[in-house]
């Protein structure tokens, strides 16, 4: 299973929800993220394009670890997730074995499903509002075309194609903040 | 708060058993442990006297961190952990970061309570039987009487005090396999 992602920016999230719900999506939830990223003692995630975070999400907290992408075509990770009891000891796990914490990335995230895709709006604190279109293929053969058609996706909710980005909310936050991870 | 602890050796756990009953000591419960065990790739644990561990325990798993021991009196170890929801998601993170298993101790738990004291009795794969008493106390100047009770209680048990022992089991396996950590 490869899964297939668009992000592009969103001046006017209002009216693109609006949008959202006259195409036929149906909402799914609204969840607040609170993302804090670590970096590691022995080598640098931001060159070796991995990323390690724990999730506070309302009362669940999440580690997850996302490895790099494993081509350059598509933007498929290897990405292993547990759900914990405590995001306080688990930020206490790992700051013993050396990693560090490098920016907390905050966002209210509303879902919503349209046939085969979620939709994601976010207000992402500090970097502005986004839509995420996100579809699961069985066959990487067909990751171009599905890239297409969310992109018509997008543009039939108003959004042109010059918006959209490739980059994580971590890079653009960090570039924002002129810092690189490590030295942070 | 430090954790008091004496781990003896015991030769007829039956015997034991039958002893700590008479003492008045309750059943608390009999666990099935399996603990897997790994080294960072950036630190060597076996040196700086940390330890880092999945704990399986029925259908619930752990992942504990236990720093390098505060003094050279006590066996007091800063310890953080957290309940997890998939061992085996535990492990692939582990491992995505760069951390190794070492080795796997199983054993059967069962726990007893006598007043402030908690007694396990330890059946450990490939290393056999033992027993384990635990008290909290609030000031460390109590720490060696502490002990002596501790000590006093064990030979209450007719266990004698040569047979207590002050190794971890990992360190007693890792030894009885005449490995270190490091190129396992």
């Amino acid at each position: 299973m490869i899964e297939v992602e668009v992000k592009a920016r969103v001046e006017d999230p209002k009216r693109i929800e609006r949008s959202i719900i006259e195409l036929g999506a149906v909402p799914i939830g609204i969840e607040n993220q609170a993302d804090t990223y670590y970096n590691a003692p022995f080598r640098d995630f931001w060159v070796t394009d991995e990323a390690l975070r724990i999730r506070s999400q309302g009362s669940k907290y999440f580690l997850t670890y996302k490895g790099p992408k494993m081509d350059s075509v598509s933007k498929t990770r290897k990405e292993f997730e547990v759900e914990v009891n405590d995001a306080g000891n688990m930020g206490n796990i790992l700051s013993s074995l050396g990693f560090s914490p490098v920016t907390t990335i905050v966002k209210k995230r509303k879902i919503y499903r349209l046939g085969n895709y979620f939709i994601a709006l976010d207000n992402v604190r500090n970097l502005g509002d986004f839509i995420e279109v996100e579809a699961s293929i069985n066959d990487s053969r067909n990751y171009e075309e599905e890239v297409e058609t969310i992109f018509k996706l997008i543009e039939k909710l108003g959004i042109s194609r010059v918006s959209t980005v490739r980059e994580s909310y971590l890079e653009m936050l960090l570039k924002k903040n002129k810092k690189g991870i490590v030295g942070l």
